[in-house]
């Protein structure tokens, strides 16, 4: 029997998102969760998960309180009941005699959603689930899209003039965006699992791919190239960056894989597709196996068109410079199987506003692959 | 010696520029303005110029009104001073015994800017002039770029989809964009002197050109076809349209001319420049002679490309579709002379908004050409 949910329980479960938004950057490949303890409608004591390995949200914010019998706990995500790196957090609050727990959503994993709750429940504590589930959900698509499916949540930045264009014609490509577009892509990138490029972006432009933010804690992403046949130079900046650096192949050259990783990098072999490329979905696969919740795809208009023509990318951010490049220049995505309007790839507008001079956008794809 | 306005001048300024917004899309090729008369803080008269050869805005609320004397008037441009199609609004005012003129803008023109408030003065009434200015300039700005630079201001509208594509490969354009944005353009172009388009594009799409908004007084923007060599079939939709039909071309062929001008088509010889193609500065320079203040620029990559390289080309105005085309499909603008990032031309962001399900953007271009 579920307890019935209130206004002021959305005021509290809005803090607590509020807090859980705090491990943005640092959770991976944990869930982002905050937690707050109210008796008679005064938060008591607070907390959230900030890095893995750590405590959970309700621990941390236990931790804060002396007295947390007959509290009302207000969490993201569904306590978990089962042991992990830490002791199960259902456990936690029994122990510390609290008397309701709302929840804005129950654990993403089907094996055990309600589980967590039912323990509770077991346990005479009162509990309410799905006060601000939407939003609660939004801040962990990438680690919900890879319990549910096995993929990690797929986001494609892509920078552009007003025309449409990446590059000119040359591939010169620095810069068209400002620099507050390009810090603000630092942001994308700390709060991804990885930062996802091919082979053709790092032989072009020598990319760093790791993020740069001055006094701000990030757990940088693993960088991840995609290199069919082993084209990566051995004195690509990325390998020598602090952090890991993947990058994945259908080629057997072992000499090749021994100089890479000599130099820095993991070599993983995957299969190829029918063209003896790498197969796309395959890449996912592996990279939710890595424990890769969100993918940041920073790639030219082959990988970017392949993407999106397979229904692999989620949602796609553009930053539009307030300039016209011409139509010689590069392209965004390249389809070569969409030749007729009916064919075309319809995307929903989720937001714009203005990032210094340029214009960012944000659409997500409605792929039917694997929703 | 002038007067200082006040905050309530703006109030009232305010007021007759939206009364001269409701003439938008009937004075051409005459300026918009329109009039409040106030007395003792309390508006007793309005009027707006509605249409060429009827009654200027001044005129029209002096009309309302059984005792103007005394009074202060607000009025978007300058009162005239010269008999045109009307007597002069000056003399009108001097005879009414108003005591104050209030002004948002001189006459654009050089030769007259400040000869009606001098008038005013010398009757002994009190002016003061720039409160809204940059308000009531905005709203003339065709107006006052043909009575300036001889030239008429250019706005191009594009439909594009969110990668910078203006149809497929094979030309297909039929709808990038929603029907809401589609009604938007009737706007534009209701507001404009004439649309302007290039062969190519009657070639393809057989556009009727012209306005259909209903229920809304409108006066039908000339439609201008650039066609270097007569290719206008006469079965061309838009030339058995209501309204003026105009084709621009460098042909001297006789027999096509006289075909075309039973068709129903005004066919005008211009310069052409060193290809052999129209000279696009003489069509401007052309259009301005034909008294038109606004034109619309609804062309494909060829002629926009054209127009903003030669910096002739005041504004874009895109609508941009959720959808995805992809690289193979048409771009906005051929510039085949811009190759490398440094000659990129840059654009000042004037405005977004959602229109339908389409994100209209609306850019200013920095020309050195004639501003």
């Amino acid at each position: 029997m579920r307890d019935q949910s209130t206004k002021q329980d959305c005021v509290f479960m809005a803090r607590a998102l509020l807090l859980a938004r705090k491990g943005c950057y640092t959770t991976k490949p944990n869930p982002r969760v905050g937690c707050v303890l109210v008796k008679n409608n005064e938060i008591i004591a607070e907390g959230w998960h900030m890095r893995a390995g750590q405590g959970h949200a309700e621990v941390e914010a236990l931790k804060h309180t002396q007295n947390a019998r007959g509290a009302t706990v207000y969490v993201t995500l569904e306590p978990c009941f089962h042991y992990g790196r830490t002791p199960p957090c259902a456990d936690a609050l029994i122990k510390a005699g609290v008397a309701r727990v709302v929840v804005a959503m129950q654990d993403p994993n089907p094996l055990v959603a309600g589980k967590g709750l039912a323990l509770l429940e077991q346990a005479g504590i009162r509990v309410c689930s799905g006060v601000l589930e939407a939003e609660a959900k939004q801040l962990n698509k990438g680690f919900i899209n890879r319990m549910l499916y096995g993929k990690p949540y797929v986001t494609s930045k892509l920078a552009m003039s007003l025309d449409g264009r990446t590059a000119m014609a040359s591939g010169e490509s620095k810069w068209i965006t400002s620099p507050e577009a390009r810090q603000d892509v630092q942001k994308l990138r700390a709060a991804s699992g990885a930062v996802l490029t091919g082979i053709d972006t790092v032989l072009a432009d020598d990319p760093g791919m790791n993020v740069r933010l001055d006094n701000i804690d990030v757990v940088q992403p693993v960088r991840v190239i995609l290199d069919s046949s082993l084209r990566t130079p051995v004195a690509a900046k990325l390998l020598a960056l602090e952090g890991r650096s993947i990058i994945l192949t259908c080629s057997e050259d072992q000499q090749k894989i021994e100089t890479l990783e000599q130099a820095g990098a993991e070599v993983y072999h995957l299969a190829s597709d029918a063209k003896g490329q790498l197969d796309l979905q395959e890449v996912l696969v592996f990279l939710a196996e890595q424990q890769i919740n969100d993918v940041l795809l920073e790639a030219g208009s082959v990988l970017n068109g392949a993407m999106m023509q397979q229904g692999l990318i989620d949602e796609c951010i553009f930053y539009m410079a307030p300039s016209i490049l011409g139509a010689s220049g590069r392209g965004l995505f390249a389809m070569p199987e969409v030749s007729v309007m009916a064919d075309k790839i319809q995307l929903q507008f989720v937001d714009m506003r203005k990032i210094g001079l340029d214009l960012r956008l944000h659409f997500n794809v409605q792929n039917q692959v694997h929703k």
